[in-house]
């Protein structure tokens, strides 16, 4: 265990691949700040398994340098040892979450450049190359965040109050997030903001993740139930809403956390703006429409015994959907890497995410 | 402590004032239904105060029988001895809740009975002539509840789905509620309905009491986040929208629980009806609008600390508004014990509360 001044969601200590991973234990936020040290290959499996490290990209991330660490004893070893150990690893840290995209994608990533590597490649000359290709899997999401960032702050003028739902931020991604990039670059630019977080129900990442996050980097805060946003919203209190997505579709429908939707109707109501922020792999040009992203279901117990304690009567019936779809026309803009889509319409949307 | 197959929120047990006062222990809800026994004064005093007995009118109902459990040792008493005791069990009452309007109402009829007494009455005479009283604002209330159920159950379809939020049901009465008794009237008429129930943060009174109510006269329900409130109305999952309130300004802009407007600006975007279920005295006609309505902003541990542990970054700030307000323009309806209001304007609801 070891703790540092600003913690980071994941962090690879030392200059070669003989070094080894930090993660922030995200099971103890936001009671308590703890990196885990993973120094071998079940270790970041069971961060992941256990929701240690959650969050597509930061899942990614992880696997590959999960990866390099499973290789650090075959540095010596022969190479057809090398890439049986390495296959063997790939498979293994697939298995700590089987449906995460992102985790197969980056593992896929390190599988590829070991198989680029030339016949004369040593094992040791392999395992830096994999180590550099685990970097770059995290740089580049570093760098996607901070353009998504770059391209919302213009949006927010200064002394700008918004309302943001769910956990959009670096806890899922490899530092700044998406939606919360957003927030960080404003200030960073020398721009008050002041952030207003739904709560989240009924897993609370708005209050246990995101407001944490907030206050971690000294953006002025405010957590809010996610009954209480129409309230705030007629107030006045805020000028815009920005959350981040799931899955987008080709016509801009969103799927993102459950009671996006209704944000977006309230924001409508009181004619403050909607936005998206979300990197451009997150649509789905292969579906035309939001009505074709199918909503999981989740168990009952989340809402009838949220937080270690019953709140709801033996046998209730319980409806949990774990997403809604805004629906586009809902949605001013779409703030990706790649730069602002808007209006919201298929044509813009290839013409900036289709290749 | 005793329990029974129905329990009801209050009941006198025994047919004079030698009788006692079975209450449902609220506090215990949804676990544990447990009547407690209140055979004095100070056991009422501590229901009311520790908020075993809750609600308005419950607790106004609760402190006449109190008065009279205070009384029963000076059956025997001289005139004046009676009179002297009951002036002290009503100030003991009183001091229960300080805010609560209904008890300071309920005990300041039991007075009023006591002052009409002709000088030839002996205390046992006077006995049980406040216990006849403590049951008229009993069966008054039961009898308003009633009334209200009637008026909105002809509103509902037989297969109806409504959405409900909060509590405004028979726990907080002495029967059938507001909003909960349209749904019991409805049912009791031979309507198939189902009822989607807001869980309510932060202090979750549709989780704890109104699953629970609704479950306990079979009507089917499904309890839901607050946030899925837009989801299920987009989904076409219910027909109406049925709320009760805590005071009603003279143009019918209404105050209720937090993200009742919310709920009322939802409706209104899917085209479903939004009605409001409450007894005339829950206008006050000497306030014109909702903007002379304030609003009471709770402690954040409510939201913070919601569900017996730390959910939220220490010291982070919070904004805990109690209730909010729904402009008239959203409310298709009043329904009250004289009859519908509708539409819900000034001139409509002065003739119907006015006198």
């Amino acid at each position: 265990m070891e703790t540092s001044k600003r913690p980071e969601t994941l962090r690879w200590v030392g200059d070669s691949a003989d070094g080894h991973l930090l993660l922030i234990d995200q099971t103890l936020l936001p009671l308590e700040v703890r990196e885990i040290e993973c120094r071998d290959v079940p270790s970041v499996w069971e961060a992941i398994r256990a929701l240690r490290v959650r969050g597509a990209p930061a899942i990614g991330i992880a696997a590959a340098y999960g990866a390099c660490l499973g290789l650090q004893r075959f540095r010596t070893a022969d190479r057809s040892a090398f890439l049986t150990e390495l296959d063997r690893v790939i498979e293994y840290l697939a298995g700590s979450r089987p449906t995460a995209v992102n985790l197969f994608w980056a593992l896929e990533r390190m599988r590829k450049t070991a198989s680029a590597f030339r016949e004369s490649t040593d094992a040791a000359e392999m395992l830096e190359g994999l180590m550099a290709e685990a970097r770059r899997i995290h740089d580049e999401d570093r760098a996607m965040c901070r353009a998504i960032g770059r391209c919302g702050a213009d949006l927010l003028a200064d002394g700008s109050s918004v309302l943001t739902h769910c956990n959009a931020g670096g806890l899922a991604t490899a530092e700044y997030g998406t939606a919360l990039s957003v927030f960080f670059t404003a200030q960073d630019q020398g721009k008050r903001l002041h952030v207003f977080v739904d709560e989240t129900r009924p897993l609370l990442q708005g209050a246990r993740l995101t407001a944490w996050e907030l206050m971690q980097r000294g953006v002025p805060c405010t957590l809010i139930c996610d009954s209480m946003a129409g309230q705030v919203m007629r107030e006045g209190r805020v000028q815009a809403v920005i959350t981040g997505a799931d899955r987008i579709a080709a016509n801009g429908d969103t799927a993102n956390k459950i009671g996006t939707y209704s944000l977006a109707v309230l924001a409508a109501a009181h004619e403050i703006p909607f936005f998206i922020a979300a990197p451009t792999s997150t649509f789905d040009l292969s579906i035309a429409s939001g009505q074709q992203i199918p909503i999981e279901q989740r168990e009952a117990a989340e809402i009838t015994h949220g937080f270690g304690r019953q709140t709801a009567p033996d046998g209730v019936p319980v409806y949990n959907p774990a997403f809604d779809v805004t629906p586009a026309r809902y949605i001013r803009a779409i703030i990706t890497e790649r730069g602002l889509i808007s209006p919201v319409d298929a044509a813009r949307i290839q013409s900036v995410v289709g290749n």
